[in-house]
C-alpha cells in the first residue's frame, strides 16, 4: 500500500482559494482572535503529521488483529492504546470542542479536513475520537452545568471517551419503539434498564472510563418519538473530585463480528439499573441527540471521502508503477516490455472518477462545514438562517452522498489492482470493508434520502431547496466564460430540471403516499450531482485565474472538464427514474416478490 | 440467514416456457436419445438439493474457518471433503463433461441452471468442480489421446480435481509477457519452471491428484502471445495402470489472504523442474486455454448471478419479516408496533432492482446457454455459425454484466437489512466478499468490455452485432401488443441507440487509438441493459399467455414493468459517455493524476 500524503494543497485551495474561508472568521467575534490562515494551515500540517505517521502506518496490522471479547472486556488492536493517548495528548479529540473545556473549538470548515485524514488513515480508529466528540458536542448542547463540569473537560482531553446508545434489537431505524426504560429515583438520578445494541466504543480498553449518552423511555412517557429522554450514564461513576469511583451496572454483554472496521469495537450494551442522568428535558431526547446527529452526520460523509482518497492515492501509485499491456502509440516506450496502466482509456476512466468524486467531496464537504459554521458563527441572524436552511438541506446529501460515490471509489481503486486488489495485504479491498458501514449507520442512506426530499423539500413545499438553486443561479448569471459557456449550460439546465421534478414530486405526493420514498433516493443523487457540479465550476475558474503561480492547478481545469463530459450526464438516468415515480414499484403484491 | 431454495419454477420457466430448450435438443443426435424435459427437470430437481442441503447449509460457516496453509499442505474448511465426495459420487463434477469419459455431457443451458444453485450454495466451494470442470474440457477438446486416457475419467468423477495456471506475478491480463518455461526432455515431456499465481485449488486436501493445467514459453518461442505453450503438470505423476506415484516437482508456497471466497485456496505456485506434457500444438497454448475460458466465462457470470439469488431471498425475507417504521396508510396494520419494510418504497426499490437483475440475469445466462448449446449441437452449419456469432458477441457480457449487477445486487441486499447487514453472521457481507472477484479474475470487467467493443465489434466493424439487433429487431416486429407499446418503442429506440453510438465509436476508431478503451465498460452495460430488457419482455408475452395456468407469472408482468420503467432507463447515461468519447480521459498529464 501506498503511504498516505494528506492533500494538504487541495485542501489549502478549496479552504482559502474556493470558499475564502478566513473572510467568514473574520467576521466572528469569537473566530477571528484565535484563527487565520497561517495558523489554520498550521493546525492542519500537524494534523497531517498524525494522520500520515501515527494512523496510517497501523490500519492494515489493526483490521488484521480487529478488537477481541473476553469476559466483557474489549481489547483493541495493539497500537491503538498508545496512538489514542497521543491523539489525545496533541488536543485532538477536543478538535471541534467548546474552549471553555479545553477544547480546540475549530470551525466544522477546519475540522471536516482533519477528519478526512483520520478517516483516511483509519476509519475503525477515527471512531473512537469521533464518537467522543458527538457526545461532547451533545452534553455541551443540552446538559446541566453540572453534568458539564463532570464529564466534558475529561472527554475533551481525551482521558474518557463518549458512545451514542440508540438502537435497540428490534429498533433500528424506528426509534420510537425503543424499551429501555428509565426509573426516577427521587433525587436527581435514575436507574436506567435495557439493551443496545451496535454501540461504537461500548466497551473498550483505550481509557479508564467511558460515557455513554442512551435514549430511553420515562414511566410516564408518551408513545413514539415524543416519549424518548436522553441520559448520561458512565461507565464508572464518578466521584465528587472528579476521580473514577465505582462501577456503574452497565456492560457489554458481546461484540459483533463485522464486514470491516474491525478495529472498531460494536458492542451490546446491557444497562442494568445503571445510574444515569437527564441531559435536557424530559421526553425531548430523541431531538437532543439530533442535534448532534446532523452535525456528525457531515463527519460520517467523510468517512467516504477520506476511504476514497486513501483508495485513490493506492490505486494511482499503482497504475503509474505497474506495466500491462501496450496503450495507444503515442505513450508507448518500446523498450519496456508493457506500458504503465496509467495510459489505458478504462483504467483513466476509473481513476478520473475517482478523482472527480474525491475532490468535488472534498469541496463539498467543505462547503458544508462552511455553512455549519455561518450557521453558528455568521455576523447577522440574515446570514446564520441562510446557512441553517443549507445545512438542514445539505446534511443528508452529505451524509449520503459522500458515502455511495466513496464506496464507488473504493471499487474503482481495487478493480485497478486487478487479482491484488482483492487480496488482504495490498489494502484496497480493506477500504471497501471499512467505507461500506458509512452508507448504512447513522440513519441508512435511504433514510438520508427520505430526510431530504420528504421532510425537507416536500415538507417545507419546496422552500428549502430555494436557497441552493439561488445560490447556483446567482453563480450562473455573474459568471462569465465563453471556455465553459458548455459546462454553464449543462448546469443551468441541471438547475431547470431539478426544479421541474421537485415540483412533480410535490404535486403528486399530494395523492400518492408513496411518490416521495420511492425517488428520495435518486433525488438525493441529483441534488449531489447538481452540487458537485456547481463546485467544479467554482474550482475551475479559481484555478483559471491561479495556475499561473500555482501550476499543478492545471489539473482543476481538466477534471473539471472530465466531470462535466463523463459524471454530470449520469443525471439522465436519475431524472427519467425519478419521473417515473412510485407506480412501477407498487405493482407487486406480496407474494409476487 | 434465510435458507437456500433453489428458484425451481423460474428455471424451468426461463428453459422452457421461454426459450423452448427440449426443441434444440430434439433436432441434436447426441442430445435427443438423452435429454427430454423430464429427464432435464430430475436432473435439477436432485442438484437443488445439494446445493440446498449439502452445500448452502456450511457456506458460513467454511467462509470463517477458511483454507490455512502449513509447509506446503492446505487444509480446506472442515465440511468441504465430505461434501466434495459426495458431490463427485453424484456425479456432478463430470457435468458437463463428455461421456465417453464418464461425464454427464448435460448441455450449457441446463448446466448453467446447476451452476447458478452451486454459487448461490456456496461460491468459494463451487470453484473446486469448476475449475476441475474447465481443465476437463480443456484436454477434451486438445490433448492427445494418451493424456486424455490418463487423466480425463479420474477428473471426470471426482477423484481428481484440476487447475488453471496463468498468471504470473508480473503477468496478470498480459499472458504475452509470462517466464514460466519449458524445457524439452527428448521423451514427450518438458520440464516446466516457474512461478504462478493466484492459482485457484492450487493445493487442497479434497481429492488424491491435481492436474495443473500450465501456461509457458518453450526455449525458442517467437516473444508475446503467440509464443506461449500449454502443458498438463500432474501433483503427483501418474503410473502405466493409473494409479498415483511419485509427487512431482510442483509447490505450492503460500496461498493468499483475500477479501472473499475464504473456502477457496488461492495459490502461489512453484514448478521446480516438474515434470509436463503439452497439450494441443507448440505455442497455441493460448487459443487452446482461450476455447475452454470462452465457455468458462459464462460461469464465472453466473457466480454474479448466484450470489444475487441467494441475496435476494434473504433480504426477501428480513424485508417481509422486520417491521420498522410506518408505510403509505393503505397498507397499515394499526395494531403493529410497526410495518414491515416490504412496505416501504425505498425497500421495494432495492428488492425489485435485485430481482428484475437476477431474474433478467437468468434469462440472459440461459440464453447464452442455448447458444453456446447450438454452437456445439446445432442441427446445421448455418445454425452453428450464427449462434458461434451470438456467443462471440455475448460471452464478455455474461462474464462483465452478470458480476457487475451481481454486485450491485448483493450491496442493496445488504443494505436492506441495515446495521444487521454488516454483521457477519447474516450472511449478507459475505455474498458481497465473495462475488467481488467474479468481477476482476478470468479477465478483469474493463477487459472483457475491451473484447465485446474492441476485438468483437470494431474488429468485426459490426458486423459481430448484427445478429444481435437482428434477433430483436425481427422480434419487435413481429410481435404485436398494445399492452406493451410504450416498452417496444423504448426497446426499438434503444435498439437505434446502440446502432448509432455503435457506427460512431467505429468512425471514431480510426483516427483515436484511445476511443475503445475510454467507452468499452459503458457499452458493455449498454448491450447488456438492451439484452436484458429483450428477455423481459420475450418473458412478460409468455408470462401473460400462461398465466391463468400458473398464477405466479404475474409477477413477471409486474417485474417486466418495473424493469423498463426504472432499469433501462440508465441507458440514457450510458449513452451520453459513450458520445462523450475518449477526449476527456486524455487531457491530464501524468503529474496531474
Amino acid at each position: 500500500m501506498a503511504d498516505y500524503r494528506a492533500p494538504r494543497d487541495d485542501m489549502d485551495f478549496v479552504l482559502h482559494d474556493v470558499f475564502n474561508v478566513t473572510a467568514d472568521w473574520q467576521k466572528s467575534d469569537m473566530l477571528a482572535d484565535m484563527m487565520d490562515q497561517d495558523t489554520a494551515s498550521a493546525i492542519l500540517d500537524e494534523a497531517a503529521k498524525v494522520a500520515e505517521q501515527l494512523i496510517a502506518p497501523v490500519s492494515r496490522q489493526a483490521d488484521e488483529e480487529g478488537v477481541t471479547f473476553n469476559g466483557g472486556e474489549v481489547t483493541t488492536p495493539a497500537a491503538y492504546k498508545e496512538n489514542f493517548r497521543q491523539l489525545a495528548e496533541g488536543g485532538w479529540v477536543g478538535v471541534t470542542a467548546n474552549p471553555d473545556f479545553g477544547g480546540m473549538g475549530l470551525p466544522k470548515s477546519l475540522s471536516a479536513q482533519y477528519e478526512e485524514m483520520l478517516c483516511s488513515a483509519d476509519v475503525a480508529f477515527s471512531l473512537y475520537p469521533g464518537l467522543t466528540s458527538g457526545a461532547i458536542m451533545t452534553l455541551d448542547l443540552h446538559a446541566s452545568e453540572d453534568i458539564k463540569q463532570t464529564y466534558l473537560e475529561k472527554m475533551v482531553q481525551g482521558e474518557w471517551t463518549g458512545t451514542m446508545c440508540l438502537t435497540e434489537p428490534h429498533a433500528g431505524t424506528d426509534l420510537g419503539i425503543i424499551k429501555t426504560k428509565a426509573e426516577p429515583q427521587g433525587d436527581d438520578s435514575y436507574l436506567i434498564s435495557g439493551t443496545k445494541i451496535f454501540i461504537t466504543g461500548g466497551e473498550h480498553d483505550l481509557v479508564d472510563n467511558i460515557v455513554h449518552l442512551v435514549l430511553a423511555k420515562l414511566p410516564d412517557a408518551p408513545a413514539g418519538t415524543k416519549g424518548i429522554s436522553l441520559f448520561v450514564v458512565p461507565k464508572y461513576l464518578v466521584n465528587e473530585d472528579g476521580s473514577v469511583g465505582e462501577r456503574n451496572a452497565v456492560s457489554c454483554g458481546s461484540i459483533e463480528h463485522k464486514m470491516g472496521i474491525h478495529g472498531s469495537a460494536t458492542c451490546v450494551m446491557n444497562f442494568d439499573a445503571a445510574r444515569g442522568w437527564m441531559v435536557g428535558e424530559p421526553n425531548r431526547g430523541l431531538a437532543a441527540m439530533f442535534t448532534m446527529m446532523n452535525y456528525e452526520r457531515l463527519g460520517v460523509g467523510i468517512q467516504g471521502l477520506g476511504t476514497a482518497e486513501r483508495s485513490y492515492q493506492n490505486a494511482l501509485e499503482y497504475a503509474k508503477d505497474r506495466i500491462q499491456g501496450r496503450g495507444a502509440k503515442a505513450t508507448r516506450d518500446m523498450n519496456a516490455a508493457a506500458d504503465p496502466l496509467l495510459v489505458h482509456g478504462d483504467i483513466r476512466r476509473m481513476l478520473l472518477t475517482m478523482k472527480s468524486l474525491t475532490e468535488g467531496g472534498r469541496a463539498f464537504s467543505t462547503w458544508v462545514g462552511q455553512q455549519l459554521d455561518r450557521a453558528k458563527y455568521g455576523e447577522s441572524e440574515e446570514v446564520k438562517q441562510r446557512a441553517d436552511a443549507m445545512v438542514a438541506l445539505l446534511t443528508p446529501v452529505a451524509k449520503a452522498f459522500l458515502t455511495d460515490t466513496g464506496l464507488e471509489s473504493t471499487i474503482h481503486g481495487q478493480q485497478i489492482f486487478g487479482g491484488h486488489g482483492y487480496v488482504r495485504e495490498w489494502g484496497q479491498e480493506q477500504l471497501i470493508r471499512d467505507t461500506r458501514i458509512a452508507q448504512i449507520y447513522e440513519g441508512t442512506n435511504g433514510i438520508q434520502a427520505l430526510d431530504l426530499l420528504g421532510r425537507k423539500v416536500v415538507g417545507s413545499n419546496g422552500q428549502l431547496l430555494h436557497p441552493f438553486v439561488a445560490e447556483i443561479r446567482e453563480f450562473i448569471e455573474q459568471a462569465s466564460s465563453d471556455v465553459w459557456s458548455t459546462q454553464f449550460n449543462q448546469l443551468a439546465n441541471a438547475i431547470s430540471d431539478l426544479e421541474r421534478v421537485t415540483s412533480q414530486i410535490i404535486e403528486r405526493a399530494q395523492s400518492d403516499e408513496n411518490q416521495v420514498n420511492s425517488v428520495a433516493v435518486e433525488y438525493l443523487h441529483l441534488v449531489g450531482y447538481i452540487a458537485y457540479a456547481y463546485l467544479w465550476l467554482r474550482m475551475a475558474l479559481v484555478a483559471e485565474t491561479k495556475q499561473d503561480e500555482r501550476p499543478y492547478l492545471a489539473s482543476k481545469i481538466k477534471t473539471a472538464r472530465f466531470y462535466f463530459a463523463r459524471m454530470l450526464p449520469r443525471i439522465a438516468s436519475l431524472i427519467s427514474a425519478i419521473e417515473d415515480g412510485s407506480e412501477s414499484l407498487y405493482l407487486h403484491d406480496d407474494e409476487d416478490f
